[in-house]
Parts: structure tokens; C-alpha cells; sequence
């Protein structure tokens, strides 16, 4: 059972996981650690945290579980710390965007014998802005929590009792688990999440430079103007890492993007425009 | 003071104009005819209508302020033919949503001496999905509702009052209302209603072809996706009048935007990211 949780990383989704944790009955202690010092305290305060460690790496050596919720390549980056610091009784696991290179280091530094075991994770949720003061228990409730776990991995008998302890609060925050390789992980949510993102940028960066000097005009766009660009508020400190470690599927999901719009814009006076409308009626079916 | 208005196409936004007069403290008559009965019935029923129509030309003949509540080409066409049946203590307004044809007609066959006013109107106000049962009296609450007004136009006193009232019926129902040229006006609903509407589309039916044959992926992308394919299930009958009624603007934001999504394809990598992220964010700054 695990007695001690360590965070590293208190913005909206480190300090979220906390909160849904203690939601969710956890018992044992939670700690955390924060580039920013604020972010600690301010998860502190909201009761996502029970103490702040000054030193993440004694933090983690002393903890059973290690959430990384941090940008990708802080991730990464702290899975090298961490690799020769932990040990076969110790879960390192994370909440990043991309799973292929993180998929790939853990299996180059972690669930072998003698190391700690690493769990890829990430769970489908989140805000447009970010930060420990938006934190919420309810955050990953009725989301899809992505684990891109590898079958082949040899991990010690007490490393994978706390996998399948983490898969179970996963479970109790709220989370529906879906399983699948990091390849098809980042496939697909080039799709469904990084095009969605990408495009919400391009449609507000356009409409700043067009409309963006009669603030007044945004609201005759309506409902429909606010949902399209509320992901135009998203922190380019997270989404830089999502564009590095997963490029190639982006490029073509953007590619794939263009390409559906010119034919839009092409056929505006034609039947194809009821053949595009009717197929996005039906992904759209409840 | 009107004593009696009709609705003719008592779809989404006729029923809930119906609604949203009688919420707003109407006390004349409504009455209103639809294309097909099942719609007209159904807005009754709702309390939007008094009673239904068997004769369009007659129900506006015998009302003093009529409302055209379907898709442009049809306002265009109830245009034509109502054109000679009003008179100059009559009102023809709209809620269509181009009006750069809509107003040259007005000009043509309305507001002149002899005939009756008509007011070119748009409400920003609706669903992603249409009919009667839909509607709401609430629809227009805190909703812009754009006038295309040309001052230029001499209206009897009688139709000149019944345009002011009707003004003021409009701020009852909760919708801010702005004045501007009809030029001027489909060149801005291009950029914040048409474009929004066309990117969900491309991206709904994009998506559709790639990842509509497993629907529990859709899950994966979260409220992010669901926000950003909602308008996918709008009606293309509602569309292609819009598409066919302002293809020259939607043209050119199409092409716009085609153009920022390949030059963040191109920038994945380099500091242009940040930029177009640092200035999606301030277009969503509070």
C-alpha cells in the first residue's frame, strides 16, 4: 500500500492530482515540489499537498510513487535524474503529453531488474490556462487517463504491486484507463487532441491580426466564436515540448487540415459542400 | 403599437422569437406558418404562436410586422413575393445570415414611398442543430443582434415607427443591438461566424474519415474536441444559402487561414511557434 506520494510539478495538473487523490480517499502523505515556489505553496494551501520538499530528488528517493507533471521535455529531463536514484520498490509515472520518446526512455532506463519501474500516463485533461490556483479535484472525472504501458517489461514483484495501486487511483480520481502503444498513443492524439490545438491557434492568431483592434466585434461571434478559440488561450510553455516530440504526426494532421479547407473553399458552390457538411453530421451523431 | 406579428418559418429561430416576445411582455397577437406543418404545430404547442397560419400572403397581408425567420435564399424569395402584397403601415424584417443581398433588395423593393419598411436584422444567436422544439425563449438574451439599416431610406411615419418599436422589442429580448453597413457586415461575419463554422466542419468531417469508425477515441480528445466539432453537426440547408450568399469573403478567410495553418506546420521547431501562440493568446485576453 502506498503510504507516500510525491508530485513533481504543482501546476493545474500536479496540484489536481493531489486534490483528487485526497478526494478520493488516499491516506497516506503527499508531497510536492515546484519550480516556481508559489505554485507549492498555493497547492499547499488548496490541501493538494500536505508538506513542500526543498530538495525534489531526496523527495523522490524518499518516496513509494513519483508523479512527473511537468511539459515533456522536463519529463524527460528529470527521468535522467531520476533513473540511478530510485529502486525496484519505487513507481516513477508521469502525465505527459507525447509517449513515444518518454515511452522509449522508459524503457531504456526504468522496468529492468533493479530499477524503479516507470508507468507512461496521460490522462486527457486539462484547461486552457494553467497553474496550481485552478487546481481541481474533479479535474480528471469522466476523463480518459492513456496508459502506454509495454507488456514485455520486467519489473520486481513490489514495483508492479504499486502499477497496479496507481492504475486503481487512477480508477477512483474519476478516470476512465484506456491502454495502447506510445506509436498509436501519439497518432492519435495528433488527431483528436494536437490538430484541435494547433487549429484553435491559427483561427485566433488570424483573428487577432483581423478583428483584434475592435474588441467590441468578438461578441457577435457568439458561442460558437468563444468555443473555436477557447484553446487559443493555451501556454506555448507546454504545447513547444507537444510540437518537438511528436512533429511528424502533427505535420500531417495539419497537412491533412489544409488540404480539407482548400476543398471547402473550393467548392463553395458545389455538391461537395453537402458531402463535407453530411460527413461532419455524422462525427458529430450522437 | 403592434398588435400582431407573424412568423414565417417557424424553425429555431422563429419559435424562440415567438417565445422570447411573449417572455419579453408582447400582448398583440402571434401567428406564424412554416413550410412543414409538423414545425408550426410543434411551436404552438411551445407557446410561441397563438395560432397558424393556412396562407403565408394572407398571414402577412392582415399583420403589421412580419418576420422572416428562414435560410437567406428563401428571405429573398418571401422578398419578392411579399414585395407588392405590403403596404406602407407594414414592417418585413429578417434574421438572415448575409445581408449584403438582402439589403440590396431591400433597397430595391422596400422603403420607398408606397411600399412597406424592411428592416435587415441578424440576430448572432443559435444551436447547432435547428426546428421548432428547440426553441428558446432565452435564445437572444445577451446575444448581439446586427441591423443593416441604410439611413438613406424614406419610410412612412407609420412603417418608420414600426421599426423603431420593433428596435425596441429586440433589446427586450436581451440582445445588444449594432448598427453597421450590410458590406461591412458580411465581410465581419465572414471572419467571426462563417470561417468558425467551416473550420468545424473541415475538421469534424476530416476526423470523421479518420478516426469515425472507433467512437470511443472521440472520447480521447476530451472537451477540447467536443467544443471544437460542436458546430460539425450544423445543417448544411442553412449553410449552402450562407456559402452561396457570401462566397467571396468566406473565400478569403478560408484562404487566410489556410495560409497561418501551413505557416505553423513549417514552424513546429522554430520561435514562429511562439509567436502565433503569443498572439492567439491575446485574442483571448480577458
Amino acid at each position: 500500500m502506498t503510504s507516500r506520494i510525491a508530485i513533481l510539478g504543482t501546476g493545474l495538473l500536479g496540484a489536481s492530482a493531489g486534490l483528487a487523490l485526497r478526494a478520493a480517499g488516499f491516506q497516506g502523505s503527499i508531497v510536492g515540489w515546484n519550480r516556481g515556489a508559489e505554485g507549492a505553496e498555493t497547492a499547499r494551501r488548496m490541501g493538494a499537498l500536505d508538506s513542500i520538499a526543498t530538495d525534489p530528488i531526496v523527495m523522490a528517493r524518499e518516496s513509494q510513487v513519483i508523479l512527473l507533471c511537468t511539459p515533456v521535455h522536463a519529463i524527460l529531463n528529470w527521468m535522467e535524474q531520476l533513473a540511478g536514484v530510485l529502486g525496484p520498490e519505487q513507481l516513477l509515472t508521469d502525465v505527459g503529453s507525447t509517449k513515444a520518446q518518454i515511452t522509449a526512455a522508459a524503457d531504456r532506463m526504468f522496468n529492468r531488474p533493479g530499477r524503479a519501474a516507470f508507468l507512461p500516463g496521460h490522462p486527457m485533461a486539462g484547461k486552457e490556462r494553467g497553474g496550481a490556483a485552478l487546481g481541481d479535484a474533479d479535474l480528471y472525472r469522466g476523463a480518459v487517463w492513456l496508459f502506454t504501458d509495454d507488456p514485455g517489461w520486467k519489473r520486481s514483484p513490489e514495483s508492479a504491486a504499486l502499477v497496479e495501486e496507481w492504475r486503481s487511483w487512477v480508477g477512483k480520481m474519476g478516470s476512465r484507463i484506456i491502454d495502447l502503444n506510445a506509436e498509436r498513443h501519439d497518432e492519435l492524439v495528433a488527431w483528436v487532441s494536437h490538430l484541435p490545438q494547433f487549429v484553435a491557434t491559427a483561427l485566433s492568431s488570424l483573428l487577432e491580426d483581423e478583428v483584434g483592434d475592435a474588441p467590441e466585434l468578438k461578441d457577435v461571434g457568439g458561442r460558437g466564436l468563444r468555443e473555436m478559440t477557447r484553446l487559443g488561450a493555451s501556454p506555448f510553455s507546454m504545447w513547444r515540448d507537444i510540437a518537438h516530440t511528436n512533429a511528424d504526426a502533427i505535420q500531417k494532421a495539419l497537412l491533412a487540415l489544409e488540404q480539407r479547407l482548400t476543398h471547402i473553399r473550393e467548392n463553395l458552390r458545389t455538391a461537395e459542400l453537402r458531402e463535407e457538411f453530411e460527413k461532419a453530421n455524422r462525427f458529430r451523431k450522437e
